[in-house]
């Protein structure tokens, strides 16, 4: 054991990270990468070490900016002690060969994961290990439970709280602001925390940021919920289900989302939030993250049984995700789809999406139905209680959103006549992080044709906004490269010849 | 892309790392953890980018010290560019979902690797993908081809290239020397490379360290080679099959070591060697890395089915790993115990491995046979050439190695009468490295008495040294809380009742 001075090193890494001079690294007998215990005597942590010559001194240890989130503070004195490899190591290996973890095992790693004792190579295996042996109900089950434990979880008065998760894929598909306002509307309480954008234009996070703040403490959050029944914030700052946000990073190199994992991080957040009903989009189709209906289909019953388990009224949508719903790809045209669609208008998809998923909650609380959630949105109850939560989350529901657009504009044009047979989520996506989204606020994509619309040659396809001219030109020539609009003679009913 | 002026940064972190100011970063539209190029004009890294406000200033990049080892040197201007998520992170997916890899797939996951394009999540991923779905034949060939293609490769005149290798797990065992020596003092060339104690008492090369340098550049090791026909040098500055030290930091933390890549890293380092003969050392048992005979085994099989594919004579031991080999473990004790051996004497199962393995040697190259080994060392010819290559490594062999021995010394006695049953390794390595091996050169254990032996209470079972009174304690409390060795009444003959 050794008593160090705590100071503050300058890197983001995602991760908490220590670092030693090689002198106390060697009289506490540590390589790189080896983990060890620090305490000032009210918190501890567990971290990985990396080791300096000169960057920290004999005597002192750097820490990160993510280690003083917890009650370790700068100038601290701290005790250091080397810990073992932890347990749950031994059980990731288990899982990777192929075996059940019990319900200890299963809780072990999370907490683990929870507590920083996995090195990110020992999470790479741990997302490598369920990617190739997905959960099993009963691991689920305690996996889940595990991560609703080891974070915060809601309590409220109401017994009618509901939430809506799409598991994503599908660019634009900005339901969720409207979905909120009509089931608020209708008298259900519905705290809705969102992501940001990680390779989306946009999350809705991103997008609500266009017209208030969205980065709440928890006792704010539960004021502006007790004052209007719902929010729009940003579930990064609440601490519910933390090791979520653990796991994602190390699924985030990989692009791996296995399934287990998928179902437990939606669901562990929908308990921690204290949802009682619940409805899940879950866009399919070769552009998004599940391929098939039949796909689909298995994944809805999987979320459905560990919504029963957890006392969860449950309804899952199996829905398109052929391209983009709304017309709008980045924070501020997003934001343009969601007024015209909260004012009675179209995009026609976004409207018919939000009614469906609005319809199904307030079916599932005994409130209405489908035709229930139209009526509060087009007698502009809908869009009026939108404006009361922008208001309760320090915002202006008033912006001249058309003015927020980026300056720099570009239009991609048909190159032929004919039918739009297909629509690339993917390349627009990229196209939109090229203009600046979600960073830059006004930046994105406004689609002009939708599939199977007829164009002529010269018609605008869509619209690139960007901040910067050399962000609007970068974005121009990828969508010159890819095309990411497809035109043919006919409308494309073969699909495959076999 | 952006030009940035290259600074130092002093961080040991066992990967090449790099640090970027946040507003370059942004600019370059880059997370941390992303993948960046960065070339001089005349050489070029990819690297794993982490961010900071002020560690790095906007305009410069801060690369740590492995990253020095390429042409790029400080102060360098250099240009960078973002780069894509690598091919191979969808190839190391594909095995993980238990599918076969092409040969093109191996080969560009190894360059991959051998590039430093893979994240530390992305290798654990790795390791886990091929511990859970094992290479076959076809994969492993591709492997151990792509990895000794990636480094250097060695050539010699002489057809008679010989070479060992022990798969480890066993305590002390340090055969190599006295392997070398007999039959290099017979005409064969064995220009032995070696590893460093990861998380035993001691390595070769750390033995070796006892008497000479083990670190030489590729250039010296030829010479050395030329001037004696065998050298022992640590392995790390000869780049051979680089990618395997990257694998292995990956494996290290997981305490996974999937069979595939076990063989592909031995065979890929004896092929670059340019070895021509070749013997295995696999010891089994349950506290080694192999479990059974029947295991060790099939592993043999694996092994020389490689060896021949890559035109090497190959043979495997499959020998005892129950309790250490010779009664040192640490640097000094099992110095001690080499000597003896090449003097003449015991330890007997040191001796009698070490002639075993030489014979095979001998009889593969059609020089003789285990009766040639023995009568090698038995007429001191051994203990000549030893002393030769010690010398040719700026050494002195005649050093008094009791001197060397950790001052401070403490004692285990048994606490009854009885026969040893059980010699527990794991424990043992723990109790040498609190005593402060490898680093401390004179410090460890050496055994008093071994498997079968009698024992009456208060004989001393082992002896500890240690170069600092506390390190010492802190030995003596863990072997009093293990008890590593195990006295019994009867010898032990009834393994499991069922």
């Amino acid at each position: 054991m050794l008593k160090l001075n705590v100071i503050s090193i300058d890197l983001i890494t995602n991760f908490q990270m220590a670092v030693l001079n090689e002198q106390d690294a060697k009289d506490l007998g540590i390589l790189p990468n080896d983990r060890i215990k620090l305490s000032n005597g009210t918190d501890e942590l567990i971290l990985i070490v990396d080791i300096t010559k000169k960057l920290v001194k004999k005597g002192t240890i750097g820490l990160n900016s993510d280690c003083f989130l917890s009650k370790i503070k700068e100038n601290d004195a701290v005790r250091i002690e080397p810990i073992e490899r932890p347990l749950s190591v031994e059980y990731i290996k288990k899982k990777l060969s192929g075996k059940e973890l019990s319900k200890d095992e299963c809780r072990q790693i999370i907490r683990d994961i929870n507590d920083n004792r996995l090195s990110s190579i020992e999470m790479g295996a741990y997302v490598a290990a369920v990617y190739t042996h997905d959960f099993n109900m009963k691991e689920l089950f305690a996996i889940v439970d595990e991560m609703v434990n080891t974070g915060r979880v809601f309590k409220w008065d109401s017994e009618f709280v509901v939430d809506k998760h799409s598991i994503g894929g599908v660019p634009g598909n900005r339901i969720t602001p409207i979905i909120v306002s009509i089931v608020s509307a209708a008298g259900l309480i519905i705290p809705k925390t969102s992501s940001r954008a990680i390779t989306s234009p946009a999350g809705t996070a991103d997008t609500m940021e266009v017209w208030c703040d969205v980065n709440f403490s928890i006792d704010q959050i539960m004021e502006i919920v007790k004052k209007t029944g719902s929010c729009f914030v940003w579930g990064g700052a609440v601490d519910m289900a933390p090791t979520d946000d653990k796991i994602i990073k190390a699924e985030y190199p990989l692009s791996l989302d296995p399934e287990g994992q998928l179902i437990a991080s939606v669901m562990a957040k929908k308990i921690a939030m204290g949802a009682k009903y619940l409805v899940i989009d879950i866009p399919f189709g070769p552009q998004t993250k599940v391929d098939t209906l039949y796909d689909a289909e298995a994944l809805a019953i999987k979320f459905k049984k560990v919504a029963q388990k957890f006392n969860i009224k449950c309804e899952c949508t199996l829905t398109r995700g052929d391209q983009p719903i709304g017309l709008g790809m980045g924070p501020t045209p997003e934001a343009i789809d969601i007024l015209n669609v909260l004012n009675g208008n179209g995009p026609d998809d976004l409207r018919e999406k939000s009614l469906d998923l609005a319809g199904i909650l307030l079916k599932l609380t005994k409130k209405g139905n489908r035709d229930t959630a139209q009526e509060i949105l087009d007698s502009g109850q809908a869009l009026k209680k939108f404006k009361e939560i922008v208001i309760a989350q320090n915002g202006n529901p008033n912006k001249d959103l058309q003015k927020m657009l980026g300056k720099h504009k570009a239009e991609f044009k048909a190159k032929t006549n004919g039918h739009i047979t297909e629509i690339r989520n993917k390349e627009l996506t990229q196209i939109s992080r090229l203009a600046g989204a979600p960073n830059d606020i006004g930046s994105g994509i406004i689609l002009k044709k939708k599939l199977n619309n007829l164009v002529k040659k010269g018609d605008t396809l869509f619209e690139i906004y960007a901040h910067q001219e050399f962000k609007l030109k970068n974005a121009l020539k990828l969508s010159q490269k890819y095309e990411p609009i497809k035109i043919e003679q006919k409308e494309k009913i073969l699909v495959k010849e076999v």
